[in-house]
């Protein structure tokens, strides 16, 4: 069995061995943005046209591969969702050579009645669920960083924030853009500050035009200006996370650099949190794919 | 006298009459991003030379014109400031044919002791006590929004947030501009649930993501979403500057149109506000120019 992530900018495919396993795994940036109107088919056999033609007959996929602008939409699946649920709920794509289904992503809705959505997170997730996290709060930071509970072996909902395109945006397309060296390695000081900065009072808006002031009296450093704005808006997600009712400890979903700094914060607000295990995703895939109908 | 306000995208210049009356205006485009190196002599002889050649012999100028990126840097005045201070410390500059003066903007420290600045706005602030608001809280809407406070005749202090460019850069530059019609006219219903947005837990990254997941699920319209951006940004703002303690009423100085999204915000939170009288800034740089040393 073939199992794929297929996100915006990135794939990564694994081939699974009879126990669950991973036998081998490829990553690309070939994500959805690089396939072209109709190229969905080509792209999935130049990364595992050899798995297949070794014999593997099923692929299952996740991610924005199955959005409106991937492979074919596959509706979101409301929580509260299990394995089971995602697994019923795959849709086949048209494939020569291999059963080929998409999963949906997951939806549900803010306390407010405002909808959610995710995709791709949903396999990791259930990945960390099958690990030993089946009570807990799962936080994955990302471009659009995700808050969830998990609880009697389901995603019973979750929360998302806008911190990670904020942070591309503010840095690369305002005034804090000139006094910033988006080349300077992470600086942990300035990252702290940040993020002690986010638990004053004020406002983020308020925070943020501080920042662009404390420039113009040198009081931060060219060096360490990107890194404090990333400790700003994490700090602030945390924040809001945690007035949102989140319930310690954190699972922390993702890449080692950008757990590292959500690590961090969730110390500086004095929260308890670990680390998921690794390969999350293709935990997930593999045991959807077992519940296939 | 001659005084003008000269901004970073704009210049307005003003030709006064002995009884301190505007005997005549100019507003141009020709913000200080359009002058070239050392080319600010010969703007100012291209905007109020007519008016020096016809006898006036003092020029009086406020803004970005005074900062680094300026003509000549006039360096912050700390606050508390009237004025006399801001007369006292306006610098002269080299030109032939006129007394050219500098105003310097007001600086101030957070709460937290972080840096605030102003350029500009410090005029039009003491305009508004010259007509009548010795004490109150003014709200100047913008790129850099400011709220400050007005006591005894002077300005104690501000805070600012950095709203209009938040909205630029994030109407602009994330997955938000592929859902907005950035041409659509203002929509009030829009930008009041944007508002009531803002009064809702769970902080601006998580309901900037409620933007995009509206716009999924249809809840919202592509002509309707910049108007709900601007509601919810400057109803994270005001509900920022009145947790940070700001005393109504609040005087609202600036363009027509902006201060009109403000009012409504305003309403939505229950404060009362009003608008500050015309010419401002005008009436400022006149009472200060009858100061100078």
């Amino acid at each position: 069995m073939i199992g794929i992530d297929w996100g915006t900018s990135s794939l990564r495919a694994y081939r699974f061995a009879a126990d669950g396993g991973i036998a081998d795994r490829r990553d690309t940036a070939g994500g959805i943005l690089t396939v072209p109107p109709g190229g969905f088919p080509d792209a999935l056999r130049a990364v595992a046209g050899g798995w297949i033609a070794d014999g593997e007959t099923q692929v299952l996929m996740c991610g924005m591969v199955g959005s409106r602008q991937g492979w074919v939409e596959a509706p979101y699946l409301p929580c509260p969702a299990g394995l089971d649920g995602l697994a019923a709920a795959a849709i086949r794509v048209p494939f020569d050579g291999a059963d080929v289904r998409l999963l949906p992503g997951l939806s549900c809705r803010d306390r407010h009645g405002v909808p959610e959505v995710m995709r791709g997170e949903e396999t990791q997730l259930l990945g960390a669920i099958a690990a030993g996290e089946a009570e807990a709060t799962a936080c994955l930071p990302g471009s659009h960083s995700k808050w969830a509970r998990l609880a009697g072996g389901r995603v019973t909902g979750f929360t998302t924030h806008f911190t990670g395109e904020a942070f591309a945006a503010l840095s690369g397309h305002t005034i804090l853009a000139r006094m910033m060296d988006p080349a300077a390695p992470d600086h942990a000081g300035a990252f702290a500050r940040g993020v002690a900065r986010a638990k004053q009072g004020g406002g983020l808006l308020h925070h943020l035009f501080g920042l662009r002031a404390a420039s113009l009296f040198g009081e931060i450093a060219e060096a360490e200006a990107a890194s404090f704005l990333s400790g700003l808006l994490i700090g602030h997600e945390v924040a809001a996370a945690l007035e949102d009712g989140v319930a310690p400890p954190i699972v922390l979903i993702g890449s080692d650099a950008l757990t590292a700094r959500y690590a961090a914060a969730l110390d500086a607000f004095g929260v308890p949190h670990r680390a998921a295990g690794p390969d999350a995703a293709a935990r997930g895939l593999s045991l959807i794919a077992e519940r296939l109908p």
